[in-house]
């Protein structure tokens, strides 16, 4: 089995190294291919790998390339965790909708738009390479907007995409912190859209979870809060708060002396001296702070049920196909699936809590135009994309943000400059 | 033919007569009821309403009542134009949203909900009588918000409702108005929800309009303006404006010194002298400030489809069971229909307007809700409804919103005093 | 406005133009063009249609021609009854069939595939000429198979194309000849494909029909029948007979002398007898015995509602696109649908007879797959579509019966002698 | 965990038990309750049931009753293998349709409709009583016609269900049987109704099958045989046989000298003798003669799904909901459903091989009119039921096979009789 990173200049390779250690006796991974555009952080993360391996006596064939065909050659699985830009470009993401009175955010809204107008084309680049170059293997998408990324994929390749978010492990994740609860006896139906979720049907052991047990769950996912949450009868990913305390979280955002972006450019500069260190083979405490954690777990459990052809139940971003009765076929959603060896299948969807079917359609109608918008660099579709958009919507707004929004971004945005 | 008028004290009243009068010769009306629960403005009416049709040479038995059993008895029609509550109800529909920075509109938001929550169970109360005092009798609603009204009427009683609203022929008197071309040629296809229309695949003499005459029509429509409809790629409801230009009608609304419910209640008085002077027989001219034209015409117009059973195509509210697939079966869509004798039948959407489906969803989520809300006088629904709402959705202001709102119309909501 | 008759050699012609003397006033006709491949026919036809008009004063331009592009060029509407193969064929479609136990019709089960076969490779040259030659004229269908040969048209042209067959307003005729009431008082939700339709929630002057009436015009179809129309619960067509009585019909299919075909032919020599004497300008009496009666009014009725625009309820083979919810949405559907100048646009059906919605997914799924073999001449989908189809299934049948099919119709089949 | 089997008389008793043993590690089965309302048949299986465990150290209580409430009461895991009226009855169901030409069957056809006449109504008693006595207990459900059963359960109670039959793993039967290859190897989409079964997509260890891998599968289902299959493109439930060879397998019928149900009933008297022996405590031989083989391992699959919690692909027997977009919400499709502690849940259909949507929908169409007769005891829906059949449709038979249908099985027919 040949594993391919690419991003592998992320701090977050690291991660997916760790959780193959776990997985050892399970998944035979002979070779580890690094690949990144950044040379000086894949030397790093090439060096870091090699002395975690060895620390850990975990012998298998690590080795990094500049070459994208040979690192998707024959892969078997291929994972990406890029971000095309940077972190640089993540901060505009941050602040130029904020200027506006937007959430600026580098998934949601006008900022997540721009990160998909810089990722997708990369990607379909990836995916064309692989229906060529590993036809029966499978691309791991964790980039950013992981959902629109992967309907890209999805509806202008032929490439086997499988696009995860740690959100799908959130509800698991929350009842072991506060109760202590083991992530499998913790079951639920998950429906939506990426970072647009709502968890609904919650079992622990197979029984519906108390009101109690509910309020501790919503309450654990405390940036949207228990108020709201007890309103919609239903969890929500976290990303809701954007939606759903729009005037607070903005006003916030304003407030705060670092975006996001700026706050782990610094704690990257930490991180990165960590792995370079040739006398460290530990992954350094600051990551932790990073976010994201729960993703690399959630690419090997994925990577496990299809080696190793086991039924396992999973939140996977899937092409609808009539699996959301209200949603157009082709359009992604996030719903729990049917994975194993045959790829993942989606479980169908009859039911969607009652306050939230109109905000995944609103917010879906947004997601088909921009991803058409960046595919064809169609600057018309990405005004309507906005327009559609709950958080933006704005028509003077979008008339003056646009410019700005192109021009920020120009240097990553081919499609747009033919 | 029977024909009652329910809230006959409304300045409306006038003009459904004068349009009888225009269709004498097909539409053999025998007898006018005027109903209305307002002793003082309806003996103004039926004494108008007389002289106007004396004047006109049109022999018709024209009374009133104050027994709405026998304003119903075996009507063949009966139109609704009433306003629980008054234009003191309006004005805080209007103005309550606005201290919270929201719109404050009467059909819209949380405006509009307020006013379909004071409406609803009166126009229950008319339907159930209707049942059972005129089963084959028509009950033509105009009573806003028409959508919700007619929704809640369909799902909760089995009498015959038509919902309409003037919108549907806007874009007709648009084209008039600008090019001056008459009221047949012009067609289209117009979907979506009562005042959250989408107008498209437009017509005259049965050829696409070109390029020019799409901006002339949106032009005219310039409450949302040339941009925002080129856009789209479609015409819509002026409503719209208030989704598109969110901020910047909140900022007119706040600056006005008079709310539109406000000049209304000043204009109303003007327009009663003129119905109250026994020397005049003509409709005031200040009535024509009112608002609301086209709508006699349209109502007029169901009558002599069903009465002559002659088939005509019409935009009607109705349950969509399908008409529109990406929406719940007894949700009321607003729509084109064909109209005779045996009512209406929805004519199949297979095309939205790409940008324009997502909002459609959120704001009949919201519909649902409020109608859900409006019949059982439940506050938690309540509260969804206004969470669904895309011109609402912050929770915050949701908590502090609704004591206020429900306070407000307390006196006309014994739904939600029980 | 340019009319021109493709088939003109039918039998039918006539019909057509005395349809068009009745509306000379509403519809002005300035040219009739007789176009047909049989020379001999069509000079008949030339002489008749001139005496005939001249006769009765009908002033109008005809004129025979057997170019196809000078009969379509500019052509505001095109009439299409073609018979590829003539009776010689049809008689064909009748007997090989019956030789293997099967029902032998021209439209129905394995002989009306035949007949799909030969037809729908001409029809979808007339349709691509009609791209061209007139890109805004209509092709009015009468030719049978009706269904296949206006989805062929639908799912592999740009054509304007209108299905029809009289069998949209026999309940009309059965309501007249039984209880002499006009057509225009009786209406009907119709459903289903063409020659397997199912006709509910009637109504005489806008009220249910009573259980006496329903009796009446189901006995009035008598092919059929009271017991099974009062079974299901609604009229059907007469070709539902050959569904509910299949092992009474094919016996008294194998019984008679001449298969329908034959008597056809026999009866056709008398017609043209008559159309070909100089001195005669009446129809002669034999057609009436010819069926098909209605369709001339039908078709003309189009016209009207189309050239006129004038809106009007018509039951017309349309793609389905989801106004029958269980069907695919590229399987054409015959449907109440509104016409005007704009074309036709379907009604939206939610509700279709209990017993009723399996049998016409059945025998869609045959159409479907026949449409595509008759296109591809695809032998493999020929036989999926008669296992699909309820009046064959038998799977060792069908391996005899195919090249018996296919080479008794060779000369006609092109596409599948690739 | 008590384990109850209702129907404890059937032979097919000591599978389940042979299949816990198996299982012992992971089932830890306290108590085996038998049920049936035949003490002979009862005693001599409570006595087997003891030895053959005790020979094989399987320490677990086993104990008989005649007490349905005190059978269910508390049960986890209540299986259903009843036959009511018996033997005798299956043989009039075969027999009688084959007297009017028709497949007489147990399962399919007007056969399988009368054991569902006789079968439902017990079976919701079962259902009823165990919402109260067990309500989070699952019932399992072998007793055919299965998909009926389930239907009637799931429309009529709130009993959990499901619905089973061993031809969901018939194609890793027919794999391992033709080319050795374990169970868990072959997976495949598995769409349609019971006994009425479409297997496409069929993949051994995740890669699809070879052209040469499905001739071995589709010739080991010889019932159907290679040339049906391969015409279709898919496997096939064995079912099929009647659909696709309905006139020569009602030949075969015909000719034969015993039904099925005669010769199970002379084979079943060879297998009780050897329960009866009470020195013999293994599975008598003839019992693998008697087909059905395959239920015991899917039935414990299950139970070790919901017990252990463990993710598990199942082929179920659920209520649609839109998982097969053609068919009725209410109606119960056979599809394969993701399986744990939180029961089944269906994987989306989006895929159904193109020849075999139309006889689903067919069937379904039958199937749903039957269960309501077999609740409400019309016989006016029972006809319709038969009117809509695939393998009956013919009036003229139906009017006489209804009055002998109903006599046939009049002791069994309560609610026909009220």
């Amino acid at each position: 089995m040949k594993f391919t990173i690419v991003g592998a200049g992320s701090s977050y390779t690291p991660e997916l190294l760790a959780e193959m250690i776990v997985r050892r006796e399970s998944l035979p991974v002979d070779e580890l291919v690094l690949y990144d555009i950044d040379p000086h952080r894949l030397e790093i993360m090439e060096g870091f790998c090699k002395r975690y391996s060895e620390k850990r006596n975990f012998n298998i064939k690590i080795r990094s390339t500049k070459d994208l065909e040979d690192a998707l050659y024959g892969a078997s699985f291929v994972d990406t965790q890029i971000r095309v830009g940077g972190n640089i470009q993540r901060v505009k993401d941050e602040k130029i909708p904020l200027n506006y009175g937007l959430i600026g955010q580098e998934t949601t809204g006008a900022g997540g738009m721009m990160k998909a107008f810089r990722t997708i084309p990369v990607m379909l680049e990836v995916a064309k390479h692989m229906e060529k170059a590993s036809p029966n293997g499978w691309l791991i998408n964790y980039t950013n907007p992981a959902g629109l990324v992967t309907e890209a994929v999805t509806r202008y390749t032929n490439a086997n995409i499988a696009g995860f978010c740690s959100g799908g492990i959130f509800p698991k994740m929350w009842a072991k912190t506060s109760m202590g609860i083991d992530y499998n006896r913790v079951q639920y139906d998950y429906v939506g859209l990426n970072h647009l979720n709502f968890i609904s049907n919650i079992t622990i052991d197979g029984r519906p979870i108390t009101e109690a047990e509910f309020d501790t769950l919503a309450e654990t996912n405390d940036d949207v809060g228990l108020d709201i949450q007890k309103l919609l009868g239903c969890l929500t990913s976290p990303y809701l708060q954007y939606y759903y305390k729009t005037n607070q979280r903005t006003a916030e955002l304003k407030d705060k002396k670092q975006t996001r972006g700026e706050y782990v450019q610094d704690l990257e500069k930490i991180v990165f001296a960590g792995y370079a260190d040739p006398n460290n083979a530990d992954i350094p405490e600051a990551l932790f702070k990073r976010g994201g954690g729960g993703y690399s777990e959630v690419a090997m459990n994925f990577v496990n049920a299809v080696y190793n052809n086991i039924d396992t139940e999973m939140v996977v971003n899937v092409p609808n196909k009539g699996a959301v009765g209200f949603l157009p076929d082709d359009g992604v959603v996030e719903v729990n699936c049917l994975v194993n060896k045959r790829g993942m299948a989606p479980i169908h969807k009859s039911y969607v809590p009652e306050p939230c079917w109109g905000i995944i359609s609103a917010v879906k109608n947004y997601e088909m135009l921009a991803v058409e918008a960046a595919v064809e660099g169609n600057v018309t579709k990405m005004k309507q994309a906005l327009l559609a958009h709950p958080l933006v919507r704005e028509y003077s707004i979008i008339e003056k943000l646009v410019p700005e929004l192109l021009e920020g971004s120009k240097e990553y945005l081919p499609q747009f400059n033919k």
